[in-house]
């Protein structure tokens, strides 16, 4: 069957600008804002949210934007945080002081987008820049390069601006878009997963809830049964059991092993914002921010390791008072909410089907070679006896590639080749107008990253 | 069958000096610190255990003595916390200065106990006191004081010596002893109930981790299944159900409520200390006591609230070094021992049986009048139409009797009065010589309250 | 004889593009880095200095690379702190993350500046962003907005990557540059006095210190003898006295007064940061932080108020071991070569000369009217009887005028119409090619504020 | 002269109860609370201060209790604190939670001063222990040990319980009392020098400021001009010169010299509290703690380093509003009033004669021989030629004698052996009834050291 269309192999259609491995940022990066996807809708006008993407990263920001300013608390617990502006935060002031909170992907560098956070506010929010219009904007990023993927492409002072000019109050984009464009969980167990960015929202009384999370942890995401939600990034793959019976095989395994030197296929970090409505003081809110960081412990698993930057923010727009919700009562109702952000930041994968053989697998021969995804990150492609096999050999592991580990590929229906093993990655190569190929792309799609062929 | 021993029904024998409600804590309190129960046995001759008592409380303190002293790291996480010595294990020393970890009972005022546990090392322990055998002893308590219990007995600095002097390793009293002997757990849900100090201890490759942990939660106790462990002290009730749907309805029913003011029965505060015998560096160590800590909010729901002091101290006696176990792998282990300490805190409760009207219940007349547990603090027991019944009627609720709401009493097996809609509550009447009632205990059993009957 | 250069009076030369008051930050802006002055030499290769500035704020970044990385402490404890990358410092780790700090003017809005050298480093240093050489660049900014200037120029991700480009070991530009471009020191005392950035080095056996200050701080600088530096922007003023003299008399008129409602002519911080070559540990580094930050105590009185932001980084190289001095002695001498770094940031002042009222004053006349430096900031000048005044009579102080507090204007042999009370406030009027007077600069020369006329 | 009154030369006169040296404390320690000497008086009902001693140490504990409580805040900033409730001031509640502050002796020990306080005001002060009344008792101790003296008498409950008993409004004792019995300063610079407690008190309008300080500081007290106050024992020495070079010449020496292995003759450890009567927020309360306490540099230099344990509470009885004094005022204010503080601290010294070699030195022999002041800690005296010395030869130096350096004594009008090259430093030998030497003190006076005259 494969046979009859063999020239669809090397069709290559891409959706977005093809940006070249390794490539440094320029001027050219257009942020992405009208994005689509499934949303959460929200009446909690007090709220703006804006979502802006580098499709040549990939990777995002997402703002949230105060038309009135908020009070702020904010609760660092992991062990590589990269914050921003969260130091005036713990002074204690009741006086609302924040304009927006940040999040961003691109590690350290996405700091950047902050800044362009801010001056987007001063350019076109406010007047005078005197000491009490300056737009204080916290915030945080999660970890989401190499060796996921190889570009310097990070948020920067235009992306961050370009959220701000699209946020808008009442709905929140779900999944893997804006700071958690690239981001996954459950590395803790040998196969990360792509994640997203997860909100959700409860009205109870008179108070509102609103939580959003960008899931790039080192745990696994873990429902209200105990069980584990996703473990890799086949849709049809098997269930994935208990969290319990999984964090004790790794122990096991571990001690069982000879100390095994492990690739780590990421780095993490899940960063929260919290919004509530209801008028808090300084020390209910900064309580509010510990309470609900901590019963997130229960959605992630492991939470707060060494290899996560976990940071939570708080704020109240101090709207309405509602006697009935105590602040412990509104920690706990927040403390659902964010269970379910953080359920709700699974992203639709990637369709995947199995693969064979080709019955003509001559073409095979042309994909054979070497490709670059940055100095000294390779995949080699081999082709013996009418059979492929793909290997990270140089000195970096790829998302789905182990270093120095072989894996066989075979022929999917859409032309790309997958990896037999674990059928969601998927190799396509890209062929230049005279028919050769020049590169190619690890799992086109949603989470695409691209080498160039080797001489 | 009730009638045939009315006798019985006065009949009090007092396994414990009687302690007379309100009364000063007087110098002839003596230490109990051969105490019988559950052990948790554990091989771990580094860490040494003492638990002293004082029935008249009832109250207690749980020492634990590391002769070879250790680095620690603390974790201040709740709203209330009442800390001694901490402020010197955040500032990033790699040296072992801890000698002792002092939990106790008595609120602000069982951190004398730590002063206790200090002085006893540097009298039997130590040579001349210079800046190199100091004894630092950091330490926690546990709020247990009204309305739970009335009187003025806290561990003191005599107790903290009692439990230093006790001290021996391989064994860890469990339930309701120690720093938790007047523990409860739950009230967030409307049910205090009775918990205590659990710990729990495992051993994987060269690697030792203990976790020891007093459980005097505003939150209930739940096990790997989302299941609440205990929602009563009645051993023979049904089981709870899951923890998702109780949190759920408190906030319904706040909600549908008009803004009641509530009977807050208890004071918090969640108490650990997490000891592995790996080398570990300060930054490890203090990410280890994060980690172990926030992943305790899937054990204790809802967890840090402003009414919990939680504190988690994180110490090692840098034995081993087994390169299998990373840092954060020991983070999960650990957490994973933390969950079973805290399961292992629930203590063996009193029986209860249900109780009926007696065929003869002229004796009834005899029990009724005002009961004083503490100045403004009564029970009126009333006696109309041959039934009987009770109402805090002070300023202050009691252990198991919400503030002005009258339950109606039954007589039970054992001579006691019990409330009829909880049966766990019971009152047992003390007669004097000459026959005439003098006073009742609230719970006569494991966790007696007094009160002397006013004229 | 001023009579005889009438036409000198509106002789306008500006040495740098005009930026109309209130206008947004364009694209145009160019970083200035090649900047001349009296510069500290210091033989200290590990540390790469860069300055770039925009004299359409005035504003600039201050930027200290380190080509290899350092290990890093922070100390916060202004009340009005803006910090990015500060909560990693806190973990205690002993490995060296830090590439670069960032220090920069433009409040709030300058902490972009550290984006532009992160993503700079990235760039141009390093390879594929990968975990291990992530470009980590902690910073701070100082407040030099309104009332002090009133456009929208702040430093940010360009100017950050001017510095970092322009950042070469040995020299290190004093005075009114770089972040302290528009510092000013002493409001406290009710007459904000321009100050700049400071530095001092000190090689002690093979210890090397450097300290490097922008000190825009609402104390006054002293000196080693107690006497206040300087209390005013005319440099030819008589001496400041003693600075106990100074703190008793504001508290003496305070008490005085009925509750005066003061212009705050100013917000302030003083950021430091301190580079040591020794090999201290992270608690060694981190006391030494705490250490230095508060013996500036003595050169900035007072230090560490509610309106400043004060924040001190220390880093150290590493480079080597020196026994003979102790963590505390580093401490010690560095704390003398940040009282040294604080006396050099003084700048060179404007010459004053007091000015005299012209012979032939008619050219008054064509100055009067109202000028406007912002929306709702402006200033009106009054011409009556052949004298002329000036009053901020919008909703702002100027720099040098309190709000609606006429003060009368002469002239002065520059051609510039001088505050009579306080000669160094001067304003120069700007004539179009018509001959009309179309706005004017408020203290030309190194401070210069722009402002247009209003119809 | 001195010939003719041998006889005076083994006069000993005991004014307390004599301890031997090494000894445990006992029961029979008997606090002293009623104590002569030199008092601040003091405008400030609110605050009651009691002051309780152990000459047995001679160590001692200073109580400040606030009959109504007051809000809190606390600034921890040296290497080595040790203090007892501290985490709860840091969460920004609003409430007044505190009922006293503890100042003790004692180093580690020390702490169980706040214990002894906190269980007085519960038994005479309150009704039954309930949430809302329970006394929270904050407190910090001093270093004051070996080798300074080589006791175990440490401030403990009782001590704490006489000095709350004992405190009343109005007076505070200056000098070596209390807290600071036993404190010294200015070891940094080699020779530490008794020190004690300072107060001072002013009130500017409606605004009081109290503040009180144990100066046991590494660094030497310094005036408003850069003095050092006081640079040895010897109360008729020279003055002591400018701190700047006192600075710089430790320094110098250590550089010249070849890493000498110094001894350490003393920890240290400021402890301060700052009382005002002005409402202020927490957070208002909080930056001033931190404003005061870094001003302390100016008076104590150096300040916060490594070997200081550097804590300061302000506490605020939020009184009166005197709108007038803003926070970042009143934060001067005390500052202010913190140096005065210091100044106060230091002590009335013993008096010193130089001494003389007798004209019958006969009586040297008896007392050559070795003596201890607790294990390991050794002076011998030695007899040759009709002179004699001492040394510290065993493994600790002695107040006032370095480890393995020989010093000729030489006797004084007062039958006393002092170091000829410091004279501020004596030797009173004790004979039994029988007239054999037994052991001897070393400093006799208010800071006497006892020693047991080994066989």
């Amino acid at each position: 069957m494969m046979g009859t269309h063999p020239r669809k192999v090397f069709l290559v259609t891409l959706s977005f600008a093809f940006f070249a491995a390794g490539q440094t940022a320029s001027e050219k990066l257009i942020p992405r804002t009208s994005l689509d996807g499934k949303f959460l809708d929200l009446d909690f006008p007090a709220v703006h949210i804006g979502t802006a993407e580098y499709e040549e990263g990939p990777t995002g920001a997402t703002v949230f934007y105060f038309p009135n300013r908020v009070t702020a608390a904010v609760d660092v617990r992991g062990g590589g945080p990269a914050t921003v502006f969260t130091d005036i935060l713990r002074l204690g002031s009741e006086k609302p002081i924040v304009s927006a909170i940040s999040f961003a992907g691109g590690s350290a560098y996405g700091l950047a987008a902050a800044g362009g956070v801010a001056a987007e506010i001063r350019d076109t929010k406010t007047g005078t820049p005197e000491w009490n219009n300056i737009a204080v904007v916290p915030g945080a990023i999660i970890y989401d390069l190499a060796p996921r993927r190889f570009n310097k492409v990070t948020p920067d002072e235009a992306l961050g601006r370009a959220a701000l000019r699209a946020a808008r109050p009442g709905r929140f984009l779900l999944g893997a878009h804006g700071a958690g464009r690239f981001a996954v969980q459950g590395s803790y167990f040998g196969t990360p997963t792509y994640s997203g960015q997860g909100g959700a929202f409860h009205q109870a009384g008179l108070a509102k809830v609103a939580v959003f999370t960008v899931v790039n942890a080192r745990g696994a995401i873990v429902d209200r049964s105990g069980k584990v939600l996703r473990c890799g990034n086949d849709p049809s793959a098997a269930p994935c059991g208990f969290i319990a019976d999984r964090l004790r095989s790794v122990i096991d395994r571990q001690i069982a092993s000879a100390a095994p030197k492990s690739d780590e296929l990421t780095r993490n970090t899940t960063i929260t914002l919290v919004v509530i409505n209801c008028k808090l003081t300084f020390a209910e809110l900064q309580r509010l921010a510990v309470q609900v960081h901590t019963s997130m412990a229960r959605a992630i698993q492991p939470f707060h390791t060494d290899a996560d930057g976990d940071t939570l923010f708080a704020v109240s727009t101090n709207e309405v008072n509602d006697p009935r919700m105590s602040a412990v009562n509104l920690g706990v109702l927040a403390s659902e909410v964010a269970w379910d952000a953080v359920l709700s930041s699974l992203p639709v994968l990637d369709p995947v089907d199995k693969g064979t053989l080709p019955d003509d697998a001559s073409f095979f021969a042309a994909c054979a070679g070497r490709y670059a995804f940055a100095e000294g990150v390779t995949l080699t492609v081999i082709h013996e006896q009418d059979r492929i096999w793909a290997e990270a050999d140089g000195n970096s592991p790829l998302y789905g590639f182990r270093l120095k580990q072989k894996e066989e590929l075979v022929l999917n229906t859409s032309g790309d080749l997958i990896v037999k093993s674990q059928p969601a990655n998927r190799l396509r190569f890209i062929k230049n107008s005279s028919g050769h190929v020049t590169g190619l792309i690890l799992n086109p799609g949603h989470w695409p990253v691209s080498a160039n062929r080797l001489p």
